[in-house]
């Protein structure tokens, strides 16, 4: 087993990666001080791990609740359900909350946690790609509003995450690969090593090599435990992490939320923001290619879908990355490289958009 | 004007109290960054003071939401309420808000800002004596939920926090009463002082003395400023800030919210607080008498209303102060000094309440 430490101060937290995780008893014992614990799942993830998982907590009192799936349901009336089963059970201020599940339930509940009785603590136990390299680490919890995605929301840091890699054996493909747009993320902002990694070991991710996956998961957390660190609450750095995301987001809200899944829009987005970088002459023509070679490698989508692009252009800029009406995106300067600017001519934006969804 | 600073590192900001400052129009340019404004009020205090914050806005683009008054409407709807203008306005995450009114406004507003992309900046412009001396200071945010007072919440800290002495001039007699619980209850937990000296000058404040009210306004805040500065997120000192607060958190549950105004709860609240400390030794019985007599004095209730005692105390052991099942509660063990407990024989509890609710 792996253990990376989230530096944050009194606010630090291990990243425990291994195989066969949720069958060791005694793991989380130093991360979970509470007596009452509320384990929050959904309906596919709860049937499989729910049991191991119970397996860990001993003669807690454990109280379980289990949501619809899907992002379709990430909304303060689900986050209510949670909110009013742990004033009917009673549960105190010393309570703590399990996350289940994908990102849509560690978002959820980690936002739960971070409103019942003003904050009470939480572990995340990520059961997707998508939540492991990504979702379940940095303190990112919310809920999505008719508006926006995760318009509603809190940092609010978990005590722990768990990623046990043998969950991603019953992931299905769509979603295995929804993840791995997040780990091309990393690659294309802070690492071109991982980068070229992911090109050479495309095809052994897709078959769930669990060498390959423990790699991807590692690098994926290692990257982003650095970033949070260094920037928890995306004043500057951290918003590298937005790579892909505005686009993604509008993406999500235009076609629907539940009709992509996250990382297949962030696919698509990392494309489009690429493409935005080149017609800029921040990036060459031949690395716009690998970038795209690579995410259609990965069977995930290059392009957005037939949206109008007024509309589009409004979700972009209901995204929480606005400052001063201008919309901030993350430009990337090379495979490995990128910068957050929102110094760039806004017709070339809109030029874009308007080619993206002609053709 | 007077300008009190709560040190909290980089989220410390500054309390002015003094007359006429919402007639100032430089007064709040320090502290408002935005340039997208909005101001959260109700229809009670709206129609008075909306006018006058205006005129501190310069330029900026305000929007205005006025919500329906009293602690009834303090909860996750209304609060569902000023997320919805935000996201219709197409606010950014460099937008503010303004909350204008008492303690359910600045609890509510708080509580937005605090949620609405992970945390936008806010201003506190008191306009009770409650507010003034106590809400508005601390960063304690919130809304009730049908189990419990404020079991929904986030602690967030505002940027400023403004007090025109003027606008208790508009405040109902009833209010004014309730707003000097609190200070009754910093004289008890804090200052041996500030309860004599209310002892003295209880007519005064009563008839909205100005001299009189800024020195209660000014001492309220140097303590609760303090306390906060030592323990924000209320580990340990914080709690005895909470003196009262179990009994009239139990008291407004019961009663119904918004039947008895928060302030009174808490009067008859510290007066059962020094009933329990005297029952176990820890309080004479002139001491009691003492408190008994300012409360009475002050106009507000002494004793609780008629409840089911089984009630009252499920009421009470939902409040956040519970620990492990016991009910932590502050024991006064003297006028101007008291610590918080959960060592005291759990039958003392119940026998008092029996005997109170009889009478």
């Amino acid at each position: 087993m792996l253990s990376l430490n989230v530096n944050l101060g009194d606010r630090s937290y291990p990243i425990l990666i291994g195989n066969g995780l949720l069958g060791q008893p005694d793991i989380l014992d130093p991360h979970l001080a509470a007596d009452d614990v509320l384990v929050v799942t959904n309906e596919v993830v709860g049937p499989i791990y729910l049991e191991p998982l119970k397996g860990l907590l001993g003669d807690r009192r454990v109280e379980t609740i289990v949501l619809p799936d899907g992002e379709a349901h990430k909304t303060m009336e689900t986050m209510r359900t949670i909110l009013d089963r742990l004033v009917e059970n009673r549960f105190g201020r010393d309570c703590m909350l399990i996350t289940l599940g994908g990102g849509v339930v560690g978002d959820i509940g980690g936002f739960a946690a971070a409103v019942y009785q003003r904050g009470v603590d939480f572990v995340q136990v990520p059961t997707t790609l998508l939540a492991q390299v990504d979702a379940a680490v940095g303190g990112k919890t919310g809920v999505n509003h008719p508006g926006g995605k995760n318009l509603i929301g809190a940092f609010h840091q978990p005590r722990c995450v768990l990623i046990d890699t043998d969950c991603l054996k019953t992931l299905p493909d769509r979603e295995l690969s929804a993840g791995l747009a997040e780990v091309v993320k990393y690659g294309l902002i802070a690492d071109a090593e991982l980068f070229g990694w992911l090109e050479q070991h495309a095809d052994d991710l897709l078959s769930k090599d669990p060498a390959a996956l423990h790699h991807a998961i590692r690098r994926s957390c290692e990257i982003k435990a650095g970033i949070v660190a260094e920037d928890e609450r995306e004043h500057g750095r951290r918003a590298l992490l937005n790579l892909g995301h505005t686009y993604g987001h509008a993406i999500e809200h235009c076609a629907g939320y539940g009709e992509w899944l996250h990382g297949e829009a962030v696919a698509a987005g990392i494309c489009m923001a690429a493409d935005f970088a080149g017609r800029l002459g921040a990036l060459r023509p031949e690395e716009i290619q690998r970038i795209r070679e690579l995410v259609e490698r990965l069977r995930l989508p290059t392009d957005p879908p037939a949206v109008n692009p007024q509309d589009f252009l409004a979700a972009m800029s209901m995204d929480k990355k606005v400052v001063g009406g201008q919309i901030r995106l993350v430009m990337l300067t090379g495979i490995g490289a990128a910068e957050v600017t929102a110094n760039y001519p806004s017709h070339e934006l809109v030029d874009m958009l308007r080619e993206q969804f002609i053709h």
